[in-house]
């Protein structure tokens, strides 16, 4: 946690936070936090800078806010990951936001196995917990806009040709031979397929739509270790 | 697994293998393969190609081999990474491998909590068993060489420089605003610190052996996460 991240109702007054809970012990154990410290803090979808520690014990923290500096932008990117088994799920979303995408959509795909959109982590309360922890981690405090997108066909005909309005779409995919366009106009799209990977027809509406091929090279890689990379290469 | 990664002890003959543990079930029950599929394998430090299965069932995996293609080139890349927790630890080490690095160093550094050192997964066959769980991952059979810096300053003054060999030496470290060299010369260093970061000291003892900050931005990234975009900048 290099931001300790406030929620409206942690507010007590425009410049006075109590915080319980999670954030708390991490302050007290992690950080080793003492009265008098200042801590990095920003407000959800709001402005980032210091909180003075005015209490620091077993039931709460209490901060002085100064809440005066903008978060980092977002980087104009919209990642479009086919959803991925549920035990890598929340590191994903995680790192997804962490990098500071500003849309994610979580898309359905042949060799997505059904079941996996029944698990828990798919909740909204799991997928903010975790894009909240990648905003902690990246010092951020703008939540990326997230969509689960259940049904492949829909959203890649439908949708995905207008989120592209103008910039660069880029599908990944081993095998294609395709590089990175040498022109390179934002915003951007990437579509991250499955372990797996994606169907030929799945290629072909990607396509379609308005997505180049990229292929990333020989090693097939985690999906969040990808996209890392993906994003490196662009940004 | 993307790359059934065989033993010398696995092979029975020239070109058979039979697989026993982890790599028989994970085939039943992921691949979930049949007598006749062909699987895609490998020999540590060899050849790929492909395994035709003979014989599967609860006792063994028999495979035919036919090894006919090179490993993908490792990436001229050694990675230096300050000694992060146990509970990642494995993860890093599997995803420096997976990207194709052909050295990782484990350092220590001042934000390196001591009993770090001690944990059991840097015992020998752990930090294996997760750069083979990357090679798998990857497509690769070549393992990278790793080893660990217990201390800083005689790695960093005595081996760090010779490491460089005219090459590109970089140390991530925020707030530095450094950004990439122009010119981007083989072999490559990266240097990442801990999660505290390094330590001004530190900095300045590997801007001396050679190194040139690099600033990744405002976010600040986990180690795997960090280590996978300075890689797809980079390659």
């Amino acid at each position: 946690m290099n931001l300790v991240l406030l929620l409206p109702e942690d507010l007590i007054s425009s410049d006075r936070a109590r915080l319980t809970g999670r954030r708390l012990q991490h302050v007290r154990e992690v950080h080793r936090a003492g009265v008098g410290d200042d801590l990095t803090v920003g407000l959800l979808g709001g402005k980032m800078g210091r909180g003075r520690v005015l209490r620091l014990d077993d039931e709460a923290l209490e901060l002085a806010l100064v809440l005066d500096q903008e978060p980092p932008p977002k980087l104009p990117l919209t990642l479009v990951i086919a959803l991925t088994r549920p035990k890598v799920l929340n590191r994903v979303v995680a790192a997804a936001s962490s990098l500071g995408a500003a849309r994610i959509v979580l898309l359905n795909a042949w060799k997505v196995e059904k079941a996996y959109w029944s698990s828990p982590k798919l909740k909204e309360a799991n997928l903010r917990e975790h894009l909240i922890l990648g905003l902690e981690q990246a010092k951020d405090t703008v939540l990326p806009e997230l969509r689960l997108a259940r049904f492949f066909r829909p959203f890649v005909e439908d949708e995905l040709p207008s989120l592209l309005r103008g910039g660069t779409g880029l599908v990944a995919h081993p095998g294609t031979g395709g590089a990175a366009p040498k022109v390179l106009v934002a915003p951007f799209t990437l579509a991250i397929g499955p372990e797996g990977g994606w169907i030929e027809a799945e290629v072909q509406s990607l396509l379609k739509a308005g997505l180049q091929p990229l292929d990333l090279g020989p090693r097939i890689l985690r999906v969040e270790t990808a996209l890392a990379a993906l994003v490196g290469r662009l940004f």
